[in-house]
């Protein structure tokens, strides 16, 4: 048995799917084969996607042999993950689900950001892309005396799938040649605008990230909202505690691979965070007692490059000797 | 002598010129004769524009005689409103500074948001809109036990004039006719993208709203960007302190006329918030130790409807009886 894993991407026809399949593709992942799956709708309409310069059909997921494949990655709306993940696991699939279905459950959710990938049958729920970049962030700060961090997020419309870029392009479309906008994944204009979380969506998200960053860690205050961009969020961060160091977080952040550190917030583009595989922290700076930051980084690629971190696990734990 | 002022809107063909036109021409106030100047390549291409829908053309500001008018509105760029300020009080005229020239010099910036407008052969320099606008919020909020506020604040391109606004739409209209975009305004691309502050924009814009807020008061801590919004600004406001509360900051804001409280943060959105006169606050609601809200205003017409206040005062002190 060589090392190399059989994969089923579900979903592949989205914006987290095809990010799914690009960093994958850009891997040294060893690949068996690959089964991009969409809905019936998708698969039907013969959607092709590309996998290391190979053009691959989309798949229907429904009918789909899971026994055919050692690892499936869930991209899907959330209302159809529980299905499909039974499906996969009971077929002894290990399933990596980044969708939103199961993310409030502590039974499934990875404990931590370094946890291992499922094991054979195994359903195991990834964080959200903001959620991880969070937890990068604030990984080792509460060390260097940061006790409290303030965030105010701007997420792009891409985090809310392509449904939502197509709204947010015809809006703008529509906007320069004055006719009507139509509104359908967001509740009002997107173009042009801002549109804050409801305090629903607020607590959830809040609740996702701590449970997320566990305790005892740095607490967190959150202020979400989706911005007009296609890719890329931005992040506004204010760092508090009683002794709280410029010197220490920038030691920290600087030692951490996934951080890239620019001095001045001005060289932050949220637009080239979408081409860059780690995060940019820009501009920070000392403001009487605390210290502010602005980060920028694509929570749609991160998801997916976190996945691929968390199916190298699962490879070499297949691969173990027994 | 009637109780009217002779009035000249200097950058009337700009975007806070043309603010302060509407603001002034909507309300009640008694102006006598209005002249709107700009630079002498805006009046020699016969720019014309509307006060209570009479068409005015635009005059050549370096040549005007400001003794024709008791009051001068000035929104020109910062390096020309020295010149034209020294004209107009120099004539006799009363000068309210919206520019940005002299908004460091404590001894002509207003001391407070509800300081007189200027006297006649007096230049008063207006605080900008944002810091304006945080002046409303935070007005009252120390003793509701508010010791920090941590703002995030998002600004429209109209905060940088019409120029930015033109470098806007340009560029989102090459993009998606998948041409070139070019930077003029800005130093990078506007468009689906955002961009913070530079450290020194950052320093002085905090240095100006705490000059304002005077002290003893709240205390901020300040992340600044552009966003691709044309009008409307968003800020996310953190409070905090040992004894801060939900409710005496809801009393305060809700007996502010000028503050509009909504009770979901979904309900708010920048894009509207140019066709209203007063602050929505969105969303307030407890998060650990500390208050989170967002907040949607219009500089530009924040700036202006301030002008206007202080135009009364002017007016209001200039037909006092001896």
């Amino acid at each position: 048995m060589s090392a190399t894993l059989d994969i089923a991407v579900v979903g592949a026809t989205g914006t987290l799917g095809r990010a799914l399949l690009e960093v994958l593709g850009d891997s040294r992942f060893p690949v068996g084969k690959l089964y991009p799956l969409a809905s019936e709708r998708a698969a039907a309409e013969g959607d092709t996607v590309t996998f290391r310069r190979h053009d691959l059909s989309v798949g229907d997921a429904e009918g789909f042999d899971f026994a055919k494949v050692q690892l499936v990655l869930l991209a899907v709306p959330a209302a159809l993950a529980d299905g499909l993940a039974a499906d996969a696991t009971e077929a002894g699939a290990a399933v990596l689900d980044l969708s939103a279905a199961q993310r409030h459950n502590p039974a499934l959710v990875l404990a931590d950001l370094n946890g291992n990938g499922p094991a054979a049958g195994q359903r195991v729920v990834c964080p959200d892309g903001l959620s991880l970049a969070l937890a990068t962030l604030l990984d080792g700060l509460a060390p260097a005396g940061v006790e409290m961090a303030d965030i105010t997020a701007l997420l792009p419309v891409s985090a809310h799938g392509r449904a939502a870029m197509d709204e947010l392009a015809g809006q703008t479309t529509a906007l320069f040649n004055l006719s009507e906008t139509t509104t359908q994944v967001f509740d009002r204009r997107m173009a042009f605008n801002l549109l804050p979380a409801s305090l629903a969506e607020h607590q959830r998200q809040h609740a996702d990230i701590s449970r997320l960053l566990g305790s005892p860690a740095v607490g967190i205050s959150l202020n979400l909202a989706t911005a007009p961009l296609f890719f890329g969020a931005t992040l506004a961060l204010t760092l508090r505690g009683s002794a709280v160091s410029l010197d220490a977080v920038r030691t920290v952040w600087a030692a951490n691979t996934l951080i890239r550190l620019e001095d001045d917030a001005a060289a932050l583009s949220p637009a080239d965070a979408a081409s860059r595989p780690d995060l940019t922290v820009a501009g920070l700076q000392q403001q009487g007692s605390q210290l502010c930051a602005w980060v920028a980084f694509d929570p749609v690629r991160w998801a997916a490059l976190h996945a691929l971190r968390l199916s190298a696990r699962t490879l070499a734990a297949l691969h173990q000797p027994a």
